[in-house]
């Protein structure tokens, strides 16, 4: 997507090698018009899929999946990531392991928003090992719903996150796919 | 706003004097259609103020304060609700004692995204005691910004946020007032 590339070229900061900062119009200040233009070209490249919600994991993808739930008109899905210690039928969990962060986490969901009829499209702001993504999997599975895909804003292809969801069977549609980072220095696929 | 209030009704569940859990629309699950609503009804009340930015705290206002953005035309700042402690001078912070949850939190602000020319517009979910209000309110006086007013989905009237945040000078426009909870039962102001 030429609109979000030449965004991440122009104030995106690329700290080292695997640290991007997009905290200028994606993680801290939103950039509302940009997020609802991603919104649209998210539903249009998975609206033939028959998703019938939209899931993210709070808080940097809320506002892309919830534009792209929008545009989609199905509901948003938004996991908590906190260690809840409160005893809750209602509640699944699973733990995601962050190698990029050095932490784990806790993924908690609701029961009663998704079910076995439920097929689903995980959007996230970053893909690059794809533990995150994994963890929404493992959820889904639990309550016998089915993935229908995985919607990234920006992709960090040297890491192995889409090998690994490919492999398993999912599309990963990224909307910035980048080949390469240095201090200074951003470099795209293509 | 009558399609809130008709919501909270439907779906909403006290579940105790104080607390209401409306995860089936606006915190868990999440109803876009409804929140565009909200979004347009805020900015059509706080259109003439001159605001610059909309700002809220992770993760439960994020989605309602980011329809408000985009209507009105101006970037969201999302408030980080973790005690960071990454130095970095271009961050400012300030505690907030929660006496709804019993905790405290650390909200943190990146400087460069408010200035001393932003008048900013706070949304959240829920104001009981007005807590974050008030520390979001501190963090704008850091940067010189101002407060162009206060947006609520839920107000808990019974408790003193409101009274706290018009004595200090600052307009709450809520979108349902909610009088009194008791288990299974929600009644409204009016």
């Amino acid at each position: 997507m030429k609109e979000l590339k030449d965004r991440i070229l122009a104030e995106g900061r690329a700290l080292n090698e695997d640290i991007l900062k997009v905290d200028s119009f994606i993680n801290h200040q939103v950039d509302m018009e940009l997020m609802s233009a991603i919104g649209k070209e998210f539903a249009e490249h998975f609206k033939d899929l028959g998703i019938t919600k939209v899931i993210t994991i709070e808080s940097s993808g809320i506002i892309p999946a919830g534009m792209t739930a929008l545009e989609l008109g199905v509901p948003l899905v938004i996991l908590k990531k906190a260690s809840s210690n409160v005893l809750n039928d209602d509640m699944i969990h699973t733990e995601v392991t962050s190698f990029t962060k050095g932490n784990s986490y806790e993924l908690s969901l609701c029961k009663r928003y998704i079910t076995e009829n439920d097929h689903v499209l995980f959007i996230d702001d970053f893909l690059a090992n794809g533990e995150a993504a994994t963890g929404v999997i493992r959820l889904l599975r639990m309550l016998h719903a089915t993935m229908a895909g995985i919607g990234i804003l920006i992709e960090k292809t040297f890491q192995p996150g889409r090998g690994k969801l490919e492999d398993a069977g999912f599309e990963v549609y990224s909307l910035a796919r980048i080949k390469k980072l240095e201090a200074g220095s951003i470099e795209f696929m293509d």
